[in-house]
């Protein structure tokens, strides 16, 4: 089949008989409404909209399968969009097509709180999944900044502040649905704890951001809510003794459940944000999880450690609201910081090192941040070893915005050299693609490209993300 | 190109030029020697052996890449061998062709003790690891039965006793080297703690039982030794009761490190295979790793969860010398069960379920041995609601093997429909097959086929095993 050409933007154009058939098949949850593509077309990265042809609202799996299978035969690009609150460009429709949303897919289907388990449609968020469950004594904890979907999530191997206790996606998707390219529904996994059966399908789709397949429907790993909860905010000199005393925490396997990074321009950017009045010094804030005794014997022991990196005292949030206000304000991070340079855009960035590299990287691209003047902050996850840089740049300032650009090159490849990641939680979207070679190698982007060959020959799912199509493309 | 055919087997020869290249590659260490061949064709499944036709011994990646690639050149097998301790037909030579011996690959690589992770060859044994690291105040936690080498265990993504705290080496493997089927070198993931950086190939190629390449090299985690270890056993009034007693300790998220069942005749060959005077009565076998106090915290809990369940007295091993000696005689049930029927040859099972319906699967499959007059033990990691049932039968009663097969199959059936799997730990090798597309799926297996066929085009890498190669034959 020849597909017509959209003379303007030189891309095919969709065949009006499957805009026919997808209208006729999910009547008023079709649009093609420039408002709603528009919104459809922008995700939270600092790249211009780029808007599909139409929106789709999907309420089940077989319809998702019968809008792929359509998609498929007239090789129209799917995108699947869950809150649009990705960050490098994974939902930008490059080559147009359908944008295939599956916010409507918002249903628990089961709790297993006997198994520490719930299954859920992908659209369902990770907030809304905490309160469903807030009767069983269980909750789950990966909570990046956004209030994503657990589809979200998973496509894109998500993770936040609860990973050095928790894991990421990667360790808490235990079961999914998935919509292959051709249209197929498979179940990847089971509700069983561990298995040795066969490939392991589940994490291939999990990270694969809507490249190989459409996740409908995601079981995760629940956690008892533990007996005890404390969180403790500590200043310290700079930014490396803030960073070893978390290395070395780490290294002595203190199970914290979490500790986040803010540097001094990041507190003072949440101090006026959320009207909090930490010290403006490099500051960690842990959170400890287990029984009474337990919780105290961690930060018996952390404090140690933090003294003797010149800390000052540990500042307690025992009462659920001061806790809550600190996580709030530590979320809240990304917006409080676009407010310290007036009328900026954030170029933000995200790797994660060794943690025993954490320290140099760390500092090394501090230094690279201020040879440049760039005004930045860092904040990280930094218990896994994972940062982000957050560079404010003039939108208008073509220049600054290359500056910037370069100084993240330079702490990817930083960051790769030292056996590191070129995205901790962020993913590859469009942004990140130039890394993965210099990451993974020739040989190994191969055998990725031959995988997303092999499932999806029409190069119809998602297009343009993770990997070129075409070797000499990427 | 055609190959010749075997008239007496009627499976293709393996090529003189063939033969020729790989002794000049390899000079002593190629052998077609009949006792080396009928030694690498036999694994300890209750399978009869199936010889290559010749062994070959690597020492490098590179070695193992120019061999894959004749062997490729000339659409002959590839068998991947570690210790050999698979347990369901994972290295029998079905269709003839190169035996890849790894165990003379067993250098430590790189130890990186302040990041937690060992790289070592793939042929490097669980025990040797631990005796590598053993001045680091680091260990290596998973543990089949077996001394089995880090690469097959990643190959069957093993795990064991530890795995209810440490997980599986689905968890616990954080890179990999991987030659393809194609000859190709790849390095999949990097030392940093997470990543969302394309295609999750690490996870892919653990589990894949070297056929979709050969695990050359592997990068794990190690944990800190726990400042204070204990262990105890416990006697329970029947079978029921105990996997009860774990499920509460599992539900309420007690962070027991090991806990395994033995059944009263598990107990009982044990007793007798290793000196020891356990009460011959349904056995959990606990041990705690922390902190002194929080190992004596998570001990408490859980003695007053057992005594709920009616067992007696925690019997404690604290020194060092009565754990070990208690664990090695966990690890020695399998050769201990032997002996309980003179003569005899086990049949051993793998299935996992989630943990709610463990006391149920257990107590109709032991049911199904009891009525089929099945002499039998059932032994389990139950933390992780995964256990064996060991059956032994008279190897000349082919009536009893189809008996006991027929159990197998049915427990497996129980399993699946509870949500489980077909296997936990052992993985699939021949033995499963069938086994995979009740649990999977049609379309999910198809996936996995589209997957070998990508990667692994000529068919060359352990043929027949996990799935068939034409889907009307699986």
């Amino acid at each position: 089949m020849t597909q017509p050409v959209d003379l303007r933007t030189n891309k095919p154009a969709i065949p009006a008989e499957l805009l026919e058939a997808l209208r006729n098949l999910l009547d008023d949850r079709f649009s093609t409404a420039p408002g709603l593509r528009a919104q459809h077309g922008t995700d939270e990265s600092s790249y211009d909209p780029m808007l599909p042809d139409v929106v789709v609202f999907a309420q089940t799996t077989e319809e998702v399968a019968d809008i792929v299978k359509l998609c498929n035969h007239y090789h129209v690009p799917v995108i699947p969009y869950g809150a649009g609150s990705s960050l490098e460009g994974h939902i930008l429709a490059l080559q147009g097509g359908v944008c295939l949303d599956l916010s409507q897919m918002n249903q628990m289907l089961a709790v297993h709180a006997e198994d520490l388990t719930a299954t859920v449609q992908a659209g369902v968020t990770r907030k809304q999944l905490n309160l469903e469950i807030r009767d069983t004594g269980l909750f789950f904890p990966i909570d990046p900044g956004a209030d994503a979907t657990i589809g979200g999530m998973s496509a894109t191997r998500a993770s936040g502040t609860n990973a050095v206790r928790y894991g990421t996606m990667r360790e808490n998707v235990m079961a999914l649905t998935v919509v292959t390219a051709d249209g197929r529904i498979i179940k990847t996994g089971s509700r069983a704890k561990k298995s040795s059966a066969g490939y392991d399908l589940t994490r291939l789709f999990v990270g694969s951001e809507g490249t190989l397949g459409v996740i409908t429907e995601v079981t995760v790993k629940l956690y008892p809510l533990p007996e005890a909860i404390s969180a403790a905010v500590c200043s310290f000199p700079d930014n490396h003794q803030a960073v070893s005393c978390v290395i070395q925490t780490i290294q002595m396997g203190i199970p914290v459940a979490r500790v986040e990074f803010l540097d001094a321009n990041g507190v003072k950017a949440i101090n006026a944000y959320d009207k909090l009045s930490l010290p403006e010094k490099p500051l960690l804030l842990f959170e400890f999880h287990g029984s009474e005794h337990s919780v105290q014997e961690q930060a018996e022991l952390v404090q140690e450690i933090a003294s003797g990196y010149g800390a000052g005292d540990f500042e307690w949030a025992t009462r659920p609201e001061d806790r809550s206000r600190l996580w709030a304000a530590r979320h809240n991070a990304y917006f409080a910081l676009l407010q310290l340079r007036h009328g900026a855009r954030s170029i933000s960035t995200d790797c994660c090192v060794p943690i025993s590299r954490l320290a140099e990287c760390i500092s090394e691209t501090q230094a690279d941040c201020e040879q440049h003047a760039i005004v930045h902050s860092i904040i990280g996850h930094v218990g896994d070893g994972n940062f982000h840089v957050l560079m404010l740049v003039d939108p208008a300032n073509e220049q600054e915005i290359q500056t910037a650009e370069a100084i993240n090159q330079r702490m990817v490849t930083r960051a790769i050299a030292m056996d590191g990641t070129c995205t901790g939680e962020h993913g590859v979207g469009i942004h990140k693609m130039p890394f993965l070679i210099e990451e993974h190698g020739v040989d190994a982007i191969h055998m990725m490209r031959v995988l997303k060959h092999a499932f999806d020959p029409n190069n119809i799912m998602n297009p343009g993300k993770i990997i070129a199509w075409e070797a000499t493309n990427s």
